[in-house]
């Protein structure tokens, strides 16, 4: 068990830790931190591409929970060496997300520090929460669009090599409307944050069911973490419903394993700066 | 104006900021950093003195607009050096708070660090939130307990001395029930987080009011931050009904200066590690 996983034992008679966010009366409240040499290199990334992903990152929690968000709370930490400039293109990144997302950014705390640390937390709104621990035997996983780029991109960054201005790493694409859509067949979902093998941990955890895949998946698509794509269950007679709505938003679907009694448990090691 | 303040200003044209929270529909959100070489040092303070201030000082923040805190959400960055002892004094901190105040934690995000980095967001509720702006030209400006001994031990702090464990510095002390008392005779409000004299500026700023002054302020008083007091205005004619719920909370009050026409600014540095 890592540190991060001891601390949050600490809580763990605590109903509400263990999903993308937390559902109470209507609501969804997600907090994640997106720090300096933690989650990325000051090189790797524009500000604005920063402060952007710092949001994006958290809205993908409240979308893979079925809710829409309104609210943004921001803790920013700012090196005193930041120009006006700098501080302007922040904004601009914080402020860019949230008018995609239809999101108030009400306020927050900021702050002079060493790095540029960022935590977020988004209140989002669902009549439908979907939580991890839905999943019953013989129902379908399935995850969107196409894993592995960023797990190749973040290790060309490692190498001091230059990715694409469009690589997922640098700006994760989320499907919000594709997944609100779908979301009355979905029976569990999270956000590929950790790589697809881990996330199935905890949905094996969480939902108490093992996994039969259909065919081998590879260990560099299983373990790209920061994805942020979408993987969910459902039950197969939703299949045709599913897949027609998909194709409508033009998102891709990759049906790979079912829901069986066991447990999942995978030897890699995540992949996730 | 400093680089918060000009990160902040970018977002100026939002309605929400300006409080200690925003208040949207019977909520109040709010949100503080507590990062370790900006808000304390390790030398100064238990593990879980600094995890239970970081929620007080939070928590401060929601009693000043008269909201019941409910629940928390918890960013942490912790140093990989931290022992599993550490982690539990870390957590027993944060739930000591939570304990004290009935809130329950209810997520966040926990992350490994080079230093402890703390930000917590309050979720709290509230049928009659007090802003900053509510002030009239002749009500009356108070604040409650003692100011300057949190400066003085910040100073002791810096020169290597020890501090009392009861210092306000290590463990503020709250008066929700005193303050939710006389809510309804009170028109604006904060808590003293910057300094007495750097807060009546943030209200003559939201009220659009100078004051005058009973008698004069010492530096040592007016600028002595973290204090965790709470400054709020009032019509004189509710003042015998204040004093006696103060009295019955046993709350000094310290009433010092009225609204007039005018603006004031203080030429003091405020005083805040």
């Amino acid at each position: 068990m890592n540190k991060e996983e001891y601390f949050i034992k600490q809580f763990s008679n605590n109903k509400f830790i263990g999903d993308d966010g937390a559902f109470i009366d209507g609501f969804v409240y997600s907090m994640d931190a997106f720090f300096e040499n933690v989650h990325f290199k000051k090189e790797w990334m524009s500000l604005k591409q920063i402060a952007y992903k710092s949001m994006i990152v958290n809205i993908s929690d409240a979308i893979a929970m079925n809710a829409r968000p309104l609210y943004a709370l921001l803790s920013v930490a700012i090196p005193k060496s930041y120009s006006n400039e700098d501080l302007q293109e922040l904004a601009k990144g914080f402020k860019k997300a949230a008018s995609e997302f239809d999101i108030e950014i009400i306020g927050g705390d900021t702050i002079a520090n060493e790095k540029l640390d960022i935590s977020v937390t988004i209140i989002s709104k669902t009549s439908n929460p979907i939580f991890r621990n839905g999943i019953k035997k013989g129902e379908i996983l399935c995850y969107t669009g196409k894993l592995g780029t960023t797990k190749k991109d973040l290790e060309k960054l490692f190498e001091d090599k230059k990715i694409s201005k469009k690589s997922k790493f640098i700006k994760p694409i989320l499907n919000p409307e594709f997944f609100y859509e779908i979301s009355s067949y979905v029976t569990a979902s999270l956000d590929i944050s950790d790589g697809l093998f881990f996330e199935l941990e905890r949905l094996s955890k969480a939902s108490k069911v093992g996994f039969e895949f259909f065919h081998e998946i590879d260990e560099k698509i299983g373990t790209s973490g920061e994805e942020y794509e979408i993987l969910f269950s459902f039950n197969k007679k939703n299949l045709s419903k599913i897949k027609k709505i998909a194709k409508k938003h033009k998102i891709k679907l990759n049906i790979f394993a079912k829901a069986i009694k066991g447990e999942y448990k995978t030897d890699c090691k995540n992949h996730h700066f």
